[in-house]
């Protein structure tokens, strides 16, 4: 029998950080996790005049949901998370430019002597029979009807090292990944730092494009089913992602070829573990097969993500077939 | 009468750089030049055993063919190259690692004091009737079909401010951009610097992956028709591409993220521009709409590629509509 | 009277993050502290044997004596950091190669195919009496005696934001700067993140180059002496030093371009701040006299240094003097 | 007996690139040159009106004399360039702003959305006999003397690969190396990549920060005395000088972090090569001993030094020891 766990927090009970923060439930391995995630404004931001720089405060952005200590997870295990439903809790999103935020402006760190950009903020209406979200122009009568495509962009456990990161990172735990790739019907596989992993998740986003140029997506809180499993004596030194019809590394770094290099090595010797091809091979293989979608430009870190075809490769199994199974769990739920 | 020139470049007719060399022909707008390009080792790379290092001598790598003075472009037009066909031009076509090129090994650049990894060559089997690559391993008994997809991985123009630049370099003149979106259906809009433009374009790649991981993709020989017009009084900052689905930005540069960014700005003014949004509501909806491949991340500059569905945008025409009627002069070739 | 306290952590007593550890003693403004510090390889490597991957084991790395709870210190506070006396607590030093570790090499981040450099160990002999350093090749009967130039490659504070930075890390709140600035008879500035500050230092060595190429500096435990002041209401972003001689701005981030903007954005806006230049004037006069020399180029963010005479500056005075004021109190410890 | 050629550029008779130009003239090796260099804008901007964007067009920045063609110089030999003197044509330099140009602004790769800073020139006097370069605020009365330090920004051959490089760019070819060590009494050594080698120069400052922050010097005409030399069968890499103390490397590209990997590695090999360490030996020696300023930060390359102290040498003869016979040579002139 499978065990549902639901958690909605109280306006207080969200974190802030990966690590540092007790569990807010112990669930175990297969547990059907029911969650609300608030968005990365924390709901603050519902009208144009809602500026991020008045209504929100350093470092009460991005809420997380959990964390989740998992029973039995240990350093050198693997959580598995599998996307069943991430459904928009309310007929509008939000986005927004935010002043040193972002790919097209200077920032904190990219500094510059110029003024920031101005601070704007854009609605958009969801209409999730339709699945559809609406973008309105502030500066002109267009508007224009982009598809659903619902995601988190926050999923991670605590960190290695004694590190509690803001939950604005990305990086080797997870986090702030900020990939359209983390959507209903992927599984996300992280490998456990501490004693229980501490998961946590949100920022959810009615859809983003790749990249997330502006530094903020089509920001909505989230309806969220996942189930949660655990590989034991299985290590993912790096995020993976797995659908049904692609295997996808991620990578989490500055420079952003940084990122790059450390995704595209994670699917090398992912097809080298667990598909018989010699490294040299796989690099072959993966030059010539691979998709390389940016993920975020904007964050602490920049993420690429390396995707290749499950149809492309050799016979193999990866992750001892876990995606396979958690497909049908997701059924059954 | 659509006028038709037929170029298929002498053992020593290539050309190696773009800008410093002489025309091989002059054309008028609207002319279909059909070429046969080389492979980027000038076809010298046929068996496992020719490795790169001894078959190659730099700086004779990536052969083009042209350049072509297009009658009546001047500085501050647009050159405008729609691909009709890209075919191979064998039943084979070669790939390799090459000593300190490619993302996951050390270059000149990214210097370090550990050996080169291992030169190898892989031949890959094209079967044009099925229009599949095969890749056979090395080190294994694998092999792997995988779907064909010809494209040119150098496109360009001669480059501004009197320079003359390796083919192996992209940057704002085009170049080896090593984009999988250079295929057949697609414009590709350079921005003149010189008169007459001085087209010139070769790599051929039967397939790629995105980021062009090992340096080297599926290359092979190609024999490629085009039609080139003219766009007069409009300028091209950094190569475009328009598809029947797409508009397509690019930048060229290091770091990656430098390149994201140029590509993304020009997607953001390309809308302003064409399509009535302001660049604050053009960057909003860039960024939640936007797909992000990267093209190269091996090159001299690292290209990143900015695409928007047609569909998802406002009312608009790109180019003075020139990629519709491209496509209907294809049609017609 | 001047208060002093002195620190000297037993085996298991010190702190391997900056936040999240306890004080181990809290300390008024104007304290003179005497601390043992030990060295980056918790003193465990002490013969060539001694790889750092089979005596040390992650993240039991870089350990610092601290942290201490300045009494008043808050957010939005400065502390300052004097050193008066950094001296070699034993007669030798380490250094080594480690594993993806260093500039001239692939890393876990900079990652590539290639297997990491080998691992070796120099010991360096310190003769404190003629203040040298003596180095001896292992593959050749080659010595060089180098000028002792005692430094401290961490100091910081508690980060902002709940987060907690292994000692590995340099950031806004100081950390792992690798400075061979950061020496006797200068004063370090570190903004206040959270009450107490939390204060920790560690990291000695006996001299560094600019830049710490090979990741790992002449290495020693150190007995140092330091005097603690607090700035109430002056705010420091990112960490400064002052010297006799020279202003000094840092930054750290990747790439190291951007740690660049940082120390000269800073050094310009401190000369706005407090020598009465315009920004534009400061940029102008920075940009003619800044000296900027690279600190490590190794670490999780790269550090740079933005230095300028003093007397090369318009009248004025920084950080209220403060610098001055802690000459005359080291004076008299 | 030492032959002496004497070149003043007629106002036409510069060149904007490197490689691409016929020489001006024919020189033996051994040859005291004497040349007259125009400063960086032309000769253009003259008072605080003369903005660059009104009173220089592009590509006619960066004025270079030269190239001259050195006898005997091929492909795999090194050109010794020994400066005698550097000494300021006029009693005033100009430093500017430039849009979208230096390193503390958006640029057209780091490339934004904000607009530009504000476009603004200074006028620096030069009092030649005090050695002094008198900076005037433009928003405040304030003055500053410094030191006067003359020094040229470009120097350099004809690239390879038949490529023709912008006089603004730096590269394996030297350029637009922009760093304050190209001081008179210094020998910089450069690959030849053509025949003649076709050394050419410009770009005189009068004093230059580290890293040329606004990516403006003290910009002034020059007249400069230097000796050329030629090291047969002697290749250099990338750009090496060396002065009476230190021996110092280039590295020049994007990101920053390259620029360093080049010439710390290219220090490293020079110490394996001329002074009998190991490639490992070196590394560590390097590492400790290594002084690491910044050269420009802001051009199309950007370009770092690694300088190592030749007194903490062991004994070795760097170049066939032929900085202190062009020194000797030098004092005879």
């Amino acid at each position: 029998m499978t065990r549902r766990v639901t958690v909605r927090p109280a306006a207080d009970g969200y974190a802030w950080t990966f690590g540092g923060v007790p569990p807010v439930a112990r669930i175990t391995p297969g547990t059907v996790l029911e969650v609300f995630t608030e968005d990365c404004f924390g709901g603050r931001v519902r009208t144009r005049d809602d500026l991020v720089s008045k209504v929100c405060r350093f470092p009460f952005l991005n809420p997380l949901t959990g964390p989740f200590h998992v029973e039995g997870a240990e350093p050198g295990d693997t959580l598995a998370v599998h996307f069943v439903s991430i459904e928009p809790a309310r007929d509008w999103a939000a986005s927004s430019t935010v002043p040193l935020f972002g790919a097209l402006t200077s920032t904190a760190t990219t500094a510059t002597l110029q003024p920031p950009l101005p601070e704007a903020v854009w609605l958009w209406e969801l209409d999730r029979a339709r699945r559809v979200c609406r973008f309105t122009a502030r500066d002109s009568e267009i508007t224009v009807d982009l598809p659903m495509d619902p995601m988190h962009g926050t999923v991670g456990v605590a960190p290695a090292g004694f590190e509690v990161r803001s939950s604005l990172v990305p990086d080797a735990h997870g986090g702030n990944l900020d990939t359209p790739e983390m959507r209903v019907g992927t599984t996300c596989f992280l490998g456990v730092n501490v004693e229980g992993g501490m998961l946590a998740l949100g920022d959810g986003h009615a859809r983003q494009g790749e990249g997330e140029t502006c530094g903020v997506a089509v920001e909505c809180a989230m309806e969220t089913v996942v189930v949660v499993e655990l590989l034991k004596g299985v290590s993912t030194p790096w995020p993976r992602l797995e659908s049904d019809t692609h295997l996808i590394s991620t990578g989490s770094a500055r420079p952003l070829e940084d990122a790059f290099r450390i995704a595209q090595l994670d699917l090398v010797r992912w097809l080298a573990r667990d598909y018989g091809l010699s490294e040299l091979d796989a690099y072959q293989l993966v030059t010539q097969a691979v998709e390389s979608p940016l993920a975020n430009v904007c964050d602490a870190n920049y993420t690429v993500v390396a995707k290749i075809r499950k149809a492309w490769l050799p016979p193999g199994v990866p992750h001892q077939d876990l995606h396979a199974r958690l497909r049908a769990t997701a059924a059954g739920v």
